[in-house]
């Protein structure tokens, strides 16, 4: 194999599958990443964990087609310090080294043949998936962006650790939930074909997804399913996971409709007054009080080991009588952080029932936040 | 007590005693930070972790002197976050409870009775400290910087832990080594009244005088010793450390004279040629070998389980003989990224002698690296 390439072009692409390359060792080709020139000048390279895959292709000066497997991380710290734009890589398939070649550097790398990489996933095995849609990817990154936090880290394999995504006619909709809070994206797409489909999909996915579009030129992503898996593909390039199988909470029954208590404060001040009591929640608890008065609202957190503390924000709300309710500190913070909107509408209702919590400015986005008890 | 101050003052302060605090809790009230209010309208804070301690003086406005011990980082965690520039700090020493206040932000902090505090150094014990000399700091952490990375990190509490200091009528001097390399400076200082100073300083206590230094006004520091204990002072500023005792190695001895070959290289070139090189190199041994030829010198890595590279600079060298020589590839770029200098010097003998790098601009640093032997 041989092929010349710019050595940024190369690197972006490289870091891509190296994310994804495994670095727990079970199979050590794992960690090793899937090189391939072809006739047609295309580099293809590949990377897996099991969980997550991708095959990424790169045009390219081919001169030789060929394949190999190279240490990931290893290859990707070479070619960020290579010292000219332009780099030569050669391959031999039978003594498995490569050389990469630029300027008056060269390294020789030990690889492992391609034969023995496992397959991601076959062409034909992408014409078995059905249901293909085809989304914008941008909306589709800020919907991930402000659902994906909502989502378990600490279940595993659930449809709490997914993030459940509906697209019909007019309308991208997505979710997530924890059972403690939920968050939900109403995103208005062109979808011609009016197709309909549903997924869940796990959150580290989505995630590794955004780092994988960004390399990828492409406006648009094509996702489809079957039975326990999803591929994404933009232009030539692919990722597939494996997609939760289940049944996703009927979450809009949970989102209350007569939350009638409305307060509007600015979103930074908020966070400040959040971000200062955070340091005195209990580790785990992390218990903020808030109450809701007339043009004020008060924090109060009260820690038995370290102390306690007492903060205000300014807000709009016209009720006299204040309404008081306990959260997860972290919680508000991690939707008040995610939204980008000044100003945020939060709605409520007496006693132990869920608020809800937009940015003032659009309806596309909602976070509902369970209360906590506590004893008065 | 109560007191009002700045925040970013106290804060700048206060970051230095926490860096000080232990974290390893075998003593929880080493955790804390002391802290006084005084009748001259000063506030003192203490911090220690057993090895070293510090002592450092704000002024502010007192209005009822007294004393508390805080948990530092959480302490420091909530000053760093409040939202007005003016804080007003209240403690009682009945309840051992500390309030702060910040516009509409209330802490209220529990701390532990300054009088369980250990004592740091009393005003008698500094007393008791002899052979003070005064040395202007900006020369003195530069020394330091130049020498500390060549102190030993494996050894525990021996004299290659340390950087040797000594001041005589005209020059600072100080030099670290770990037995493989050695990093040494001289310094033209004025040293009025002629003292002689030696000492063996801990590298770690160094590199927090650094820190302290930055939150210190005052342009001189006083350096005091006595048996195992060191004292530095800057104004009003105390910093105390043990020093290591024991006689360090005649490190002159090794420096050799007759390095008659001399190599002319451009810094940067090099670190980013050895910096390339290091990504190919066996862990723990690093070695890279070397090969000064006329005007190049190559780089070679052999690693037998990951590959190769080989490397070229451009190097003013004008002997026909070329010099092999092999070191430890962290080694030279220790030196090299310390220095500043444009160009470096190296000073070479054919055969397993010890290579001299000095900066091409300036005769005040030395560093000495020994070679390596390995199998051709």
């Amino acid at each position: 194999m041989e092929f010349i390439i710019q050595k940024d072009l190369f690197l972006n692409t490289l870091r891509i599958a190296e994310h994804i390359s495994s670095t727990k060792g079970i199979q050590i080709i794992l960690s090793n990443v899937y090189i391939e020139a072809t006739k047609e000048n295309e580099i293809i390279l590949k990377s897996s964990d099991l969980d997550i895959g991708v095959i990424l292709k790169i045009k390219s000066e081919v001169k030789t087609p060929g394949k190999i497997t190279l240490p990931s991380k290893k290859l990707s710290e070479i070619i960020s310090k290579l010292p000219k734009d332009e780099v030569t890589f050669e391959s031999s398939e039978e003594t498995n080294k490569a050389k990469i070649t630029s300027g008056r550097s060269k390294f020789e790398l030990m690889g492992i043949s391609a034969l023995e990489y496992p397959v991601i996933i076959s062409e034909e095995d992408i014409e078995s998936f059905k249901n293909n849609i085809s989304l914008e990817i941008k909306p589709f990154i800020n919907a991930i962006k402000q659902t994906v936090y909502a989502a378990s880290t600490t279940e595993n394999n659930s449809i709490y650790n997914g993030v459940f995504i509906s697209v019909n006619e007019k309308t991208l909709e997505m979710a997530a939930t924890d059972g403690a809070r939920l968050s939900m994206v109403i995103e208005e797409i062109e979808n011609k074909e009016g197709k309909i489909f549903e997924a869940i999909i796990p959150s580290r996915t989505l995630a590794e997804f955004i780092r994988f579009s960004s390399g990828c030129t492409g406006e648009k992503v094509e996702i489809m399913k079957k039975e326990g898996q999803i591929i994404f593909k933009i232009n030539e390039n692919i990722m597939i996971s494996r997609s939760i199988e289940g049944q996703y909470p009927k979450y809009k029954q949970i989102i209350p409709k007569d939350n009638e208590k409305i307060v509007i404060v600015s979103r930074e001040e908020l966070i400040n007054a959040l971000d200062r009591t955070s340091s005195m929640v209990e580790e785990k608890k992390n218990v903020v009080k808030l109450t809701f008065e007339k043009n004020q609202l008060s924090l109060v957190v009260d820690n038995p080991e370290l102390g306690d503390s007492n903060d205000f924000v300014d807000i709009e709300f016209e009720e006299e009588e204040p309404i008081k309710i306990a959260f997860n500190c972290k919680y508000l913070l991690d939707v008040l952080r995610n939204y980008e909107s000044e100003k945020i509408r939060i709605e409520l209702k007496p006693k132990l029932a869920p608020a809800l919590i937009k940015p003032e400015d659009n309806k596309k986005y909602l976070a509902l936040i369970m209360p906590i008890q506590i004893k008065e």
